[in-house]
């Protein structure tokens, strides 16, 4: 079969690799109806060194499931699944918190155990736990929604619900990529009163706005944070989604932040502390999030998709078959595109 | 009249100065019934450069209302009155939303701005939004309790309330100074499940336990994260109490908090920054917290210190005068005295 591997940075090639198989009894195999690139596989895309074989890539996807190992009990052949970006086993203490992301039997796709999703098959650990059974076939009116619910639409969510979003609260959103526009979304769907975006790409813009961002604000560092103050009374937001994870947009997300408010982020990290004093604890602001339990959330947003209240798939501006994936990544470094749909 | 001057690190004098009188309309005059030193003090105790002139300390107060200004509704003459450590309007944007402190025309006693508690008498700026009138007379028995109300007890409780303590939760305290052990009445009396104080001082444990913490962890550094981790199915607890503030005291909190879980801060930060990834994102952990809105939490916590069923007041453990103040300051700092109260 071929799968998409990195094997540097900037090096990602489509290849033929041996057939993903079932290994362990609770594995599933899922044939890829659709995949994706994330905004997160553009960091190693841009500071990868050199890995020998290269690195299975993709974590985002839904697909129909071939076969099930022995042990598996709630997934079947023929079955239409969502994968979230991580693997859990759906009965740990986490699991039945749902934190899925901390399950103790968990772990990601397309991390070096478990290969990734850009790929025509994979396979599937923890399938009982892991995998989302769909209510309808495999539809292609609703295919770029319901592969959002494996990742960037679940972690908008997440960044809302961390920032504790809610009726009348005015909302900030840092990064105008995949999930910032999903995070519109969700904040629009928890009733913000005041959603401002900040971006400065028109394309994405306009699509915040479809989504219901009710402001931009195109400046960076001080100017931008003193825009989004002069637009909420000069106080800043209760919410911000942080969905970038740089250095420069966690700065802008404390100083934009109204006293006793909460930044939910969801950005990997790629900065190394959060300041502790001023505004942060003076303020009393609240920081929370991580990787987003998108198992938990797809029963929560999947009817709002069936139903067409929300339209996260609307991400996706292009659609490439497996051997251009390399073009996707281009795509998307160049920010030439804002989310790839991958058909194998 | 007398009151409390620091000079610098180590150099605290009772000495006389002008009397407190009315200076803004919307201020009132209150005798200090019963003031106290606190752990925050002994910051300044350790490491104050020389200020000329002396900083006026204490910031804790119930007093008697001898005064008020013209444009004074809510507070009378003979009124007994809790003092948060922080003076706030009551009508702001965040005075309604209870967070009194960050009161847009608020600000803290002893601050430089409006002079301390530990005085025979002080000024209240704000005094209709600022104090709190309390439904009983001067009460010697209940005094102790009640002073905790403008300070200590509150911040334990908002300690336990950013930290998300709820019922069925494991919670850690880490401190076992006044804060600290507020934290565990506080953490009891929202119904967690576990309450685990660290600490090594046998009076101040023994404190902690007549107040609900079901176990102690002596160790420090790693070693004490291991217990922890131990004594909690080791995966850690769910609610950390961070009420030191120190880089070592946060750095447990980080090793002990469970994924999923919250950090709640009370400590003055004395760190610089808290580490972003490991494990605070990947492990989806909440850190919040700061100075507590303790005049919002006079009215939820006084009902059960009125009829007994919390007793926050026990942990003064040495009542001094006015001029013995300095000593108080003395015991506090050498780990004599968990909380010093001051009768003017």
């Amino acid at each position: 079969m071929r799968a998409t591997l990195m094997y540097s940075a900037g090096d990602v090639r489509v290849e033929h690799v041996p057939d993903a198989t079932i290994v362990e009894p609770t594995d599933a195999l899922v044939r890829v109806v659709r995949a994706c690139i994330c905004g997160s596989d553009l960091w190693p895309y841009r500071d990868m060194p050199p890995v020998e074989g290269g690195r299975s890539m993709g974590h985002e996807a839904i697909g129909v499931v071939e076969d099930v190992g022995r042990d598996v009990r709630r997934v079947k052949a023929g079955d239409f699944v969502i994968m979230p970006f991580a693997f859990s086993d759906g009965t740990c203490e986490f699991c039945q918190e749902r934190l899925q992301t901390s399950c103790v039997h968990g772990g990601f796709f397309g991390s070096g155990r478990v290969n990734g999703a850009q790929a025509e098959a994979l396979r599937i650990p923890q399938a009982d736990g892991t995998l989302y059974v769909l209510p309808t076939p495999a539809d292609d009116a609703l295919a770029a929604s319901l592969l959002s619910l494996s990742d960037v639409m679940g972690t908008g969510h997440h960044a809302a619900l961390a920032a504790r979003v809610a009726p009348g609260k005015r909302v900030a959103v840092i990064g105008d990529g995949a999930v910032g526009l999903c995070g519109v979304i969700a904040a629009k769907r928890l009733g913000a009163e005041q959603i401002i975006m900040l971006g400065r790409h028109a394309d994405r813009i306009a699509l915040a706005r479809a989504f219901g961002a009710t402001g931009v604000v195109g400046e960076r560092g001080e100017a931008g944070a003193a825009k989004v103050r002069e637009l909420t009374g000069g106080f800043g937001v209760h919410a911000v989604l942080e969905c970038v994870g740089s250095d420069t947009s966690m700065a802008t997300a404390m100083a934009i932040v109204r006293a006793g408010g909460a930044i939910g982020r969801v950005g990997v990290p790629h900065y190394d502390a959060i300041p502790a004093a001023q505004p942060a604890f003076y303020g009393n602001v609240t920081v929370s999030g991580g990787p987003a339990p998108v198992r938990a959330y797809i029963e929560d947003l999947l009817p709002d998709v069936l139903e067409g209240r929300i339209e996260p798939g609307r991400v996706f501006d292009r659609v490439v078959g497996l051997e251009q994936v390399p073009a996707g990544y281009r795509a998307m470094d160049a920010r030439e595109s804002v989310k790839v749909m991958v058909k194998p």
